[in-house]
């Protein structure tokens, strides 16, 4: 029966290491700390756990939090997001002088896309206050530059950024750039650091050439907000919340307990939901592996021709907010006599 | 079964007119044209119809197309938009010299949302040149406001629309606003004008107090196109299309003619959906009608609290072209002495 | 001789208080206070002083200082202001829980006039939360508008702004406006609060209606920058400093200590200038007075037609930073329950 | 006496070729044509003309207009500048399939500097499209870049340039940037183009690398528009006003046939004005020279330490209108199947 429907190789890609590693595996490990309600993953990939899920070895730092409209909490995220990118620049070995270039990755007219470019206006860039010999104690050289999109420049962005590379020959790179999630409810509430590079595009479906230490020679720390999620994905998701929903309410609707309640979460409890829900609730999809129905969404939705993305209304306002903690936490880690 | 799931009426808030109408109805008056690729559909709800279908009496004029990113394309629609708008001027008996307040509805700093207000920075506003003494001959006193909505204000924005309209007096007035669609083929391919008036807010799911002839005495023209679909409406469109799928496959997956077909495209045939695939494809959700399949989607993602949109990944593009094609259209149809 | 020159009357306007005030002329009292490098100068206007002056009775307090591109010197000049403000609350008598209507008058496509506008992003606005039943003790509420400029809308901005008053009835309204200087040395450098309210547009020539405690019956305080010079205050402020150089010049070029100087620099001394230097520099032109002068200038400038305003090059920057401060700053004088 | 004002030599930098030009110098060849009140002037400087009005050796063409606030007018220009632009190609021996890049300089955060990148925004990048293999016939091969400004990215932007172009190797580049102007009648109102390249930053005092043939081995076609004058230059076009005015007035006041003229204007006459009546009026600065007045000017005006330019109002909204015109008109003169 399930050949009816073609299943040939589907993957999301994702830019999120936390979606996809697994801590009991050979050669990594996870380190988990928590800060009132923000969560911050550790994860280092060690080359026998770099072949098992095919990730590249290095430093994945992950910051989980709910809220930065919220001017207190946006604080706090921006002080937790500097003080892991100071520990990634010193495993990294960079020292005190050494120069960096930022790069704002995506398109600046396109609002969750905008997240790279929009860093860049908040960043703090010194190098020609060096030239012109202005520049205080504390404070180390800085570039930045906005290589735009293919669609806008008709170039290449990797070529764009390695011939600027080239000619200004940082000590060491910070890339910035909005991801696509595999997760509505990581969507603006998550902020991943690396120390393993990058390759611009590779979220929406396009293998580019790779910004990382490999190729460059210098370290190359890229940083990653996710801001959209694709429709394959709302969908997905969405299934999943049908099946604890439907397990829930099977077994709380008839206790008395629950008939007073009014807003019953089901998203409070944990939620053991049966492989005989699933089918019963859902049929021949019930039977789908995860990967077999994201497959078969995708596939559905692919004539339709529509380049769909998933975003929250209020997306212009809070990527506003996250380009501030990026931009701002850049600076508190990069320039130690900034005084807040 | 299907009790345990609680069927409280829920029902997704469209505007567009087109998707609740059915031509068969009495008392609903449906003409249909066509321009190339432009479609053009007058509905006139008569009294009688009014009453079966619950939707105000009224013209409805709905124009689908199917690219304005396409400057030519985009120029045609403009102009199809501008004589329509014209030709429903007439029918609400405005007068060559009458004066005209546009208002854009919406939040300019919501790229979905700011149709409204991008429409108004295209629109032509005349009245202050009178009384200056400056205007040339053919063309009338306009006005033009954009009121914000409530989260910028903290004012229920028809309270603005209604104390600027007792203030000023126009003869009669052009409201713009953004629109939730229920099907994601018309997101950015529709414009609905309706001489019915409109109710701020109402896609959103706030019921706001009604911008109308019957409440202002003079008429109102709506002019709306649909720039989202909520999460809702992604997936259950997706289910929809699932069957489609399924069924087209069950039957074609084994016909030898297809062997050598790729991209086997159910979207260009008319496909019969038999209840009995349903089933089997989605069990108990394969079950339940359109509405009732919302109303669980709806209750399943609500615990989620996210205010999720969908937009095709290009929307700063395309309502920036949309907004275009908006303001220089009612600017034609408005004064007869502008020269392309 | 002089009579050659047709002198009728002419008089730049201006907004600041500051510029027209003599601290000698009975019924003015004026005190000042210096923060740092931050001058705040309290002006009251009594009955007596306001028939002398022409200027309406009432209180003017102006922030003068260096640079808000500083991000330390910007918190203390937002401070500050917030202080001002919320000593000026007092003197009006405004309770903790009265409603407040936040106007952002000008023309926010236009940089030096977006002031407005752009404060009113940064205010908080809480009167649908009240509605909503969701706000915490310690915040009054608010609402705001931005009604834009008459070239935008073909409405006498007065009108849309007494009408939203009558509709929404708040105890108290906070106004904030672009001003013109007559002084190069004030533009970007200087915050001015009045309880006398406002006339929109005063600045740049229109004498229209006034927002004022004596036309709607409620405290009306008004907050102005000014942001824009005219060119013919930048070309009579030049004659003064030609002045001044001029006669510095005569007297420090022939002593010997200033032989080894370079960056000799007339703005730090005191410099009397006297009638004949200004008339063997710039014969008949300085042998008029400075009411001439801009006369003349403006006579002059007149037929080329051109609307030049003068700014600094980075206004886009500096506006930006000052709307920040004023933004925030009312909020923190408005609500007292605000955590910085 | 004059020695008692120190004038070492000061020269305000000017991009328009225009204000340095003499038709009547050897090897200076200059032609104009009149389309409407459109004023096209072409110069061609010889290598005899270049050494002695040391101003390299090519082609300069000048358009001349008056609004293109004026949707009529607007056309026109750009169908002139383009039809211009088309020419030069052919002088600089570009043929129809070779490459180009185009380069929008200054810094789009600061409205008169944002010329170059806003025009690069209505610019039609095709070379991605090459790549995937989607291009029709009659289109060329173009990439854009908005390199950005040393302020922003820390690099001298020469440099930015230079590395890109290595990169992708593009057979001409064009080049767009906003200019500084030594008369106030020509800010906004003027295009120049020129084969002779561009030195980015020198109308603003910085003398950066040069972007041209000689240095690059490529055709390069600059771009420029006037969008600003410094404080110095609309004091020094003030002097000469009042001048014309004064010689005016002393003529034409006692002359009975001006008894019942109202708004007498000097600019519509040729004025003869003579030594006596400059030394008359302006005393000890009517005996100096224009550039010695200018000198005068920029030493008073530098201890104030701003950065001051002088722009018409309503500079946002003609900068739109005029990169749209560049932005388009480009469009048109590279790509043959173009239709509009």
């Amino acid at each position: 029966m399930k050949h009816e429907i073609d299943l040939k190789h589907y993957q999301i890609r994702t830019d999120l290491a936390i979606d996809t590693i697994n801590e009991k595996t050979k050669g990594i490990k996870v380190k988990t700390t928590t800060l009132d309600d923000i969560k911050i993953t550790n994860v280092v990939i060690e080359p026998e756990g770099s072949n098992i899920i095919k990730k590249k070895e290095g430093n994945y730092i992950t910051i989980e939090f709910k809220d930065v409209t919220d001017t207190h909490n946006k604080e706090k995220v921006r002080e937790v997001f500097s003080n892991e990118l100071k520990k990634l620049l010193e495993i990294c070995g960079i020292k005190e002088d050494d120069s960096c270039l930022i790069i704002g990755l995506g398109n600046a007219k396109s609002t969750p896309d905008a997240l790279g470019p929009l860093s860049i206006n908040n960043v703090l860039v010194t190098n020609h206050l060096f030239e012109y010999g202005d520049v205080i104690d504390g404070y180390r050289r800085t570039f930045a530059i906005t290589p735009g999109v293919m669609g806008q420049t008709g170039i290449e962005t990797s070529n764009i950024i390695i011939s600027v590379i080239k000619e200004i020959r940082p000590h060491f790179i910070i890339v910035i750039d909005a991801l696509a999630s595999q997760s509505i409810e990581r969507v603006n509430r998550t902020i991943q650091m690396t120390d393993t590079g990058i390759q611009p595009g590779s979220g929406v479906g396009n293998s580019r050439k790779e910004i990382s230490k490999d190729v460059l020679n210098v370290p190359v720390i890229a940083i990653g907000v996710p801001t959209v999620v694709d429709a394959v994905t709302i969908v997905s998701d969405t299934f999943n919340y049908m099946y604890q929903h439907f397990s829930y309410m099977k077994e709380k609707i008839n206790d008395p307990a629950n008939k007073l309640k009014t807003n019953i979460n089901y998203l409070n409890e944990t939620i053991d939901v049966k492989t005989e829900d699933k089918e019963s609730l859902m049929g021949m999809v019930g039977n789908l592996k995860e990967e077999e129905i994201k497959q078969l969404i995708f596939e559905v939705l692919t004539p339709i021709g529509y380049n769909l993305m998933v975003t929250p209304k209020e997306i212009d306002f809070i990527v506003d907010k996250l380009s501030d903690v990026i931009g701002n936490g850049i600076d508190y880690a990069l320039h130690k006599n900034i005084v807040k």
